[in-house]
């Protein structure tokens, strides 16, 4: 389809995404050449990747990885030594996952702690922290916005794609609501239109992590839009 | 139900498993204690509620727990840390997940370093090796038979059960035939009845990884089995 | 001798080998010759010579070569380079030595880059992979088993001739077993008459590596066999 | 034993060696140990241990390693990126096999050419040409005493220690007398005493190849010599 302003727009806001188990860096390569052709904000791909996409775009896309993914009960230090381990291999960007199970025991400094040594370990690296918002209650998704405001952390994003479920318009309003204004919003999980991202966008997300907006402009023949 | 030599066989062999992302301290303090009452092989729980564990429960139960899970593609360095890190930690067993798009990129040298790096953090600990059935061809499932062979890991293990499927029969024998004698067999994903367990084991399999058999012996009123 | 069926049969499976140190051209082109009028399955001669044999020989006969020869403990580039400079020169077949020193020290995933390594130097051509069971364990020559059907090659070799022993009957037998189906087996070295040719092709071997076959045809005199 | 002067002197001369087929990096320390230890002119090893020697001795320690080794029938080409390759990897000195059928052919050229090149892929490193004198008329080596002259290598050297034979004095002496005064000798292969290592640095040695001179050190407890 033609790229107009309003696509490019919803494309530069895009982690364009591939963390399938099965994914072979065959298809990691073809994800970052679709980044590179379609100035995404980045490409989000497995730890073990990172290194071989980093030679292969050189500095012509950033790239994002995720930590203690997508379960997120892996000790605090095996969390900040994968971070550095991802930063070393030439990540630009780190995607964690909170230990949803400390939250549900209201053990807050313990995801405070948490983030904010990742957040350290990260450097001038940008940090996004995935609360899982389909397994917690909004007063638990409301406390998420405090704690990730405190720890420091750059962003706060709604979910794996792992889970029970993604991004819904009601959670990203409320994380925008919530979090201080210096913390920036991810939508990711189950966006499937680019009129679904716009609207994403407009309610207050900053990055939308998604493969399927790349996949729309590729393949669509269509007016619309 | 009353428990029998028939079924406290099964209770030996089986992992006790709790891997929930929302699970609190709470939930695997009370794995540990039916662990402990029903005489399981072990509990297996997430890495970030080994420590605790271990003091909780100290020698009277083996401590396992889940590496690079469970999708797998974390880098070799990262797995082997989080291993070091379960083990000082406490942790008698580890079951790691293979990286499957090396699998499926035929990259078996790769699979093999990564095993054998794990196994030698392990020490005398022991290493169950989770291939993710469910995922591969039986191609593939014997080709990781011989890698986890010539690794030298304890055990192959069929599931994570965190993806499309669990342990099969077809599966469990496959795994038998095709392994080192020397190498054990873990079913795991799906158990669902005190039958079902006992055929994996007639099949081959020296351990299960279930929470349902200890909630059956614990609930169960009939007499039946 | 007058050739029968079975003694053409042992002929079609013979590489027709000259890798004696002082062999010169002279040499070599006699073994063409006899390759080409006995039809033996390919000539096996030093790389120094491939060039020349494949403009002697044209299309009329397979040349095969050594690599990494008769040691083995060549690093991986060099073997490589090796390869695709042998197949440049003309060699259809390529009988690579393993390095015996990882294997003793079950270096298992170098084992396999390596061959996995020359296998995709080799494209098409056909790779047989040298063991030199005159120096290993039974289980080290079963753990080569598993190592070459993962690495994917199409032979695995007994010998090289210049170590301590030659093929044996167990040892090929052992070879036939262990490996998949897909692999095939070449006994070499020490192969003395028709009569132990054939009992090695009953045993499953696919290719001898011999000269003497050759030299029994050519000069005997009696009846027999 | 007591290191004297005189053994001292002769350690000094020593390439301490080990070139075993089955020699695992565990049995390489432990000559770069001795040769480090009893200040030995170097370490000589196979191509696929030097990176990880250069590693284990930095600069305390001089290695050498065997090119076309031991059969010499490699291409050029290949002798050329094998050395140059195990240059890259951090060996001082290269100890090549010459092409025995092309001197049992008397092609000279070829083998002035094939020296020639490998030296300049020497730079500033030590070049031996090994010309395997058991398989050689006396005419035959003083043919190579030219031939290595002319190509501008730094040493000519006896024996592999994988043929039929190795350093004899006569040959060391012929070899002294036929070469320009600018190339030195290194004898090797078989040299089993202190004695006969010091009647061959009389008869014009530079250096002697072996890993007795060294076990002799270590364990004699006599006083003799």
């Amino acid at each position: 389809m033609e790229i107009n302003d309003k696509i490019q727009n919803i494309l530069s806001a895009c982690d364009h995404t591939l963390l399938s188990t099965t994914a072979t860096w065959a298809d990691i390569r073809e994800i970052c050449n679709d980044g590179m052709k379609y100035g995404t904000a980045s490409v989000c791909i497995p730890p073990a990747f990172v290194a071989r996409a980093r030679e292969y775009v050189g500095k012509k896309l950033k790239i994002c990885t995720v930590i203690g993914f997508p379960n997120g009960y892996q000790t605090t230090e095996v969390k900040v030594f994968e971070t550095q381990n991802a930063i070393a291999n030439g990540a630009d960007e780190i995607d964690m996952v909170i230990n949803v199970g400390e939250l549900k025991a209201r053990n807050f400094s313990y995801l405070i702690d948490e983030i904010s040594q990742i957040k350290k370990a990260c450097g001038d690296k940008i940090l996004k922290v995935i609360i899982e918002t389909c397994l917690l209650t909004d007063t638990e998704k409301m406390e998420m916005c405090r704690v990730v405001t405190l720890a420091g952390a750059d962003f706060i994003k709604t979910s794996t794609g792992f889970s029970t479920g993604g991004a819904t318009f009601d959670d990203v309003k409320l994380m925008r609501d919530s979090c201080d204004p210096a913390v920036k919003v991810k939508a990711a999980g189950g966006i499937s239109s680019l009129e679904d991202a716009q609207k994403f966008l407009d309610l207050g997300a900053d990055r939308l992590g998604t493969s399927r907006v790349v996949k729309i402009v590729k393949n669509e023949k269509g007016s619309g839009y």
